[in-house]
């Protein structure tokens, strides 16, 4: 708002057109839950299309409920990641309508109805051991509104399990692609299709894998150019800005 | 294609209601051009929306002139990046035609008229010193058919200098944020918009920026779920891929 | 001291207008507590400020005790940090009137009467995963006698929940920011702000953080000219030198 | 401002007791100067109590001079670091009163007359390779208005050199001491003081420096207490931090 | 040699049925030319299958010249790599029979007439840019007397240009796969053939392939389980070791 | 195949001189078992000569029995690595018939009878903490058909114990050489065989190997030219590798 | 021994003066004793001076108890180190004699009557949690026959601590230095002393110690010219070399 | 000195036994020369055994002539390292009787006669291109005193190349070992000798050997016991402390 507008505004709030609660819409903070431990961020839904979601690593599950307890209040869906057994133990107490997901590690309480999935998003994995990171993907994908195929262990130590799949990935909207090793899979479905590929390195592998530093250099370096690539064993950022591209390929365009 | 359609196609090409042309168009294989120092994808087009660019790097001027000409008789946009001064010279004298810019050192070789940009790019610069790398990213972008913006020198260490901007960078259907040193640019824009941000990191700033290591890891690790990575300094990256997801956020869906 | 004021004092000496004692003690050696174990530096407190602080890890319940013995029997205040539980049981048991933080990992048994806080220092958290380090700062600081106030969960993310606390954190004498995961705040906060801001990285995060690496380098390369690191997770060296600084503003200047 | 101020400042304003200006002061913007490859941050003196500081790697002489003639215009000191010669050249054409430091690679600028020097930081270095780095450091401090002095090759490998020297850097308010190869020095004068460290690691040494990431470590790590770390060869921080803590322990008490 | 064919030799040698020369040639130290600046290694041809081969970095062109000339005096073929503009010029005016090969660095002055070529190796490059570390493993391994074809620029962001060469490579006895960035060649080629596949990683590539640690770490991890790995740029090492094992594959078996 | 191929294979088909299935082998894709968690390879032993091998890091028993059962099922040999305590117990209870080995971590369900081993490998170990790396090893080279010997703890601090043994491997047709801490072996025995070296770093050591980063570097820098390395700890690849060069050094050649 | 010595040696026993065991002992492999998991080098007391030393870590119970028997069966001193509780406990069973040092965690079983200590060395560690490593270290230098002492905690934090024990260590035939953060201590002692200090990085310390990696940079960087370095943590190796230098220190020069 | 020592030293200074300037040495400061730009440790000779050694690197000729000047007027011998050509010429006017030795680099001025070699070092390359390093280990311990040998080019790809010189180097009083690449060949010379191994790891090498990281690594997990290791390149240390540890071998033992 530059300073014109906000003469303007002023001068309708002076001239009564404009209620003082009106004016302090504009220049009051966004909304806020300040619970000591945490201060929930209420107004994230408008600014980015989704809620906070929860990480609870390192997170006592009271802290954990307390944020659940406000997002659900504020009635904004609530996501969770990283869920251990523990924490998930004491959600499933507190919020018994929650779903959770063991193999991705997830706590998802959705608030009121949902609309119907919109943009198509596909998530591949180069092996089986990558299936726990790929299913935050999943998870996250579907809880943004997408529709979600999972293709697993489809590896490029036998390109053909990949080629056989081409006509279906290459109708997604955005491709997530989940891999460990030499996260080499990116780059070659990278330059099979016309929409981004968001590629997650996963900490499997050998020693030389080093935690996944190996998959997320690889990827990083991808020759093909509409790779771009998120952190390591993060499922929950690979499905989210997929979702982010599908979703604004399917709504309907501006201009 | 599975079993079933392969026998049906082979069962009208005997029959003489399908050509063997249309028969080996299926399984033949796509177009390359081979010049014994590459092998162009005269394909890329197709299978990737845009065709194969050239990364000049190691190069002589003669290898990067005949993939340039290959893609120029096949009809074919033509874009090469990291060009330097003397390869630059030479395809300025093979190429008159060709638009060069050497703040973003890139070579852009259009084939014919071009439609009118589709899809909306905004491109940010924490500093000053990263607007070479913001370049690339504008004319890649632009390249691909995008309308794009270049914001500059708007680092976190001033904050308001981004957020007077807000009302612009929250209308684009991408964002490429452009950031050396502490990299933490892309995680405030991140947090105000509801599309992808795509970081860039740079290679500038003091020793233990390590040639970009710090910003990368920085990005890779944002707290913003919005925000995608890909390697230091690739402008071309990040204005590719931001141009794909702003064309796609603006194309006809098709569900 | 030089040549000529040790030759004034010799002479003080020899002529009797001094004792031995006093001769001894400008020369003789600082007091020490030899343990076997440990020499404990009882002239710290002298010279630095603040007596000697314990480190626990990797030590014994009797070496530790033994240490705090010998600073108690010296009449100084003993502070002990990363305490785990074994150890805190032991420390309960001998010193019941310890004060022991569990969130901080921290004991503290202060020698006799305390001087009213003087100095200001706020710790701020990017997330609430970074509390038990934020408070390992908060008692440091307020052992060396500073007031503290804390601050929890105003990432970059979602920035207004920062720029609402900016009257609140502006006046501090200094600042304590921690973080981990893109370890951003710290540079957003020094660019609000005219005291020096103490950064202190979190090993919170996906694969990529690499223990606390990312944000330690987000750090170091901060865009804003006022941030100064410590060590991951060190708390306590974040608190340390917050109150170093804050104790020293409040001081009667000397000049 | 929280919403019952604000409330307040709009009857006011409504009812004519402060003027449309006053309203927008609050709610407008700070100052920005955009200058296409730069917004310069001219409320940063007011914010951080130093007016930006231009970082000159990777900029044509062209942009510095922009921003220096912005500043200069604004009335505000103008500091320019990391000055190869070609940009000294030019800025000596241009603004033949400025200040250039060989040494320290600086470009200084003030604007009109200068209170005396408030605050005491000492600058102490390793060895006398490391005297380009300490300089900076030493210009800097100045330029923010301290007394600053300089104690060169004092390394640990002959401790008696730093010994003799503790009657002057233990009277200083704030030390910064700047070392290459083991960077053991920060450790030793930090424990010998009651007034922070700052740590300045250089890239100074033999390959397993590698290139300042070995005194970066050892810094980090140190056993003192109060000792802060920045930027491999950041003097420019280094001496901006000192005198920040400098200043701050000599302004008048506010409680 | 055992202690029992030992004391058979010695009486064989005793009773006169063996020579001293005879006795000394088994025990004696293999030959070695000491030039005071160099032991050239002239038994290593016996025992490995193929001479020394000479680095050139680092070395004056004296000292090459002097190993060259050992080597030749012996009979022996000689063949040296990294060899800068300065040194082959030396070489060419010592040596005006030698081969020298401007894009892969190397000098080669073979001994005598040569075999026919055995064995069959493919040299395969992901891109351009790989060229000369490729053409290093082409004249090496025809240096080792195999059949030797190139094969370059078919990365896997355009995956059909190297299947449609599946039917030439998969009749190698071993491959030799050349690529930078994200190393994802060899991996792909390694799933196609029943060889092994030496990866050689290059130092080609944006800012994040770390000067080949990138392509280095992706084939060590390569899910292939055929793949092995040598050093960054080491078309040399990747050549031999493809051509020793061609050799073997061509060899008539001893059982 | 290339077109003229393509076209005369139709044309036979269509004029019936073969068959629809002939022309579908050509064509149709590779076979591949889809159980959702995995997509087997079925192929992979025609194409690289032995089939898939179930890496079981991550994996439920559950799901390793499913891949085994398939491959059992399709008569084909079937390997597993890296096999817990956990998944052995599982395996044995569902496939009595394999063969477990406790100390490579190795579980093997060959299919039918085997033919007699061909081609020779020796795996050599520098420590006896090497050994279970060493055995993953043998089982895999054993397990591809070689005939496979063990020489354990000749490390280069006792170099005679190696060369005692010197006639024993100069017969192999490939050597592994599986050494931690410093990995200086290979280098050694690849300077005294004419055959390939495969190097396998173990995670063996003190706090500088890094995990087994240390023999790794040393491995690819090693100064003998016919070493070749693969992952740390992958006893399997060195095993797999070192088989497919016997093999091919055993088998007809060709011409 | 030259060709001309073995010519003379031939003769000698073909004339009968010398006896066909005399010549193979020059001929002969030195001891080994191979025991299927192990080599046990039983020739390196006569070579380096002292046996074999069993280092435990990944060796089973009767691995360690074979080559202890078979050095004890040789005559020799048997050393262990790294030994865990499980083989310790081993050990202890079949070797009730041996001396057992829990903190060291090293085994130690002398052959025979010990000669009076020759060389001095001392032990000096930075904190107290480095003591199990200044323990292994004592231990070691005893069994070699050095007289040693321990002096902890004297880390340059308090700087006093180390000087007023200068009389003591400066008469020193070498010394160990045990630290571990900032690893400053090393370079300190090295700048006091005209003997060699070997320097110990340990792992202990805050998260930018990356497990020892930190305190090893430090001591390599040192700028004490006297300083060398072992492998993290092991005080092993600091003990062993210590005692190498005092023992050559302390016998009768032989020119 | 303990407190009774000192009270006896004062009671005779006051009764008149000893001299003021015989209490004023002992307590006075060493002496320093301070140049503003240097303190010149004149001390060290006598604390350390030898002068302090001037290191050129980012130094003015001036600079370095400064502290020559200074030492040579002290009576000291002078030597400096890392002289590039600039400084050598400027040192060559100043100081004509200087030794410059070009391939080490080093400068070097002795001070009056020097006393016969004691004590045997023995310098050993790994290669050719080690020579420049090996070179300055040569020249500083000559300089501190020591007879020493030069052994060039005898890695452990040809191990008969060392074997054949151990009678030589077995008779040494420390050996230092200089090598790049794979770093292996003191692990070897460490089993055959009884002397300390000093590792000087070099920056030569393909790639992977990161400057020097490599071989640095694969000396500090030497699986040999009596290995020790200076920085990188740093032939001055590894000739400074295997002098020291001859010349103490040889000096009389005081018991």
């Amino acid at each position: 708002m530059d300073s014109t507008e906000l003469r303007d505004l002023l001068e309708e709030y002076r001239t009564g057109r404009v209620t003082v609660d009106a004016v302090l819409q504009r220049f009051g903070d966004p909304p806020v839950a300040d619970l000591g431990f945490a201060h929930v961020d209420l107004h994230r839904r408008q600014r980015c299309g989704f809620p906070e979601v929860i990480f609870c690593e390192g997170k006592s599950g009271e802290w954990i409920e307390g944020v659940v307890r406000k997002l659900a209040e504020a009635g904004q869906d609530c996501l969770a990641t990283r869920v251990n057994a523990e924490q998930a133990e004491h959600l499933a107490r507190q919020f018994p309508l929650g779903e959770q997901d063991r193999l991705g590690r997830t706590f998802w309480l959705p608030a009121g109805t949902r609309e119907p999935p919109s943009g198509r998003v596909i998530v591949i994995t180069a092996g089986t051991s990558d299936l726990p990171v790929a299913q935050e993907a999943v998870v996250t994908a579907r809880a943004l509104g997408c529709h979600v195929d999972l293709l697993a262990d489809v590896g490029v130590a036998g390109i053909h399990r990949l080629l056989r799949h081409r006509d279906q990935f290459s109708q997604a909207d955005a491709i997530v692609v989940v891999a460990g090793m030499d996260g080499a899979l990116p780059s070659v479905v990278g330059g099979l299709v016309d929409c981004p590929v968001v590629a997650v390195p996963t900490s499997i592998g050998y020693g030389a894998a080093f935690g996944g530093l190996a998959p997320l250099l690889t990827m990083l370096n991808s020759c093909s150019a509409g790779v771009v690539v998120v952190n390591i064993d993060s499922g929950f950022k690979g499905g989210y800005v997929a979702a982010l591209i599908a979703r604004g390929a399917r709504k309907q365009p501006s201009s």
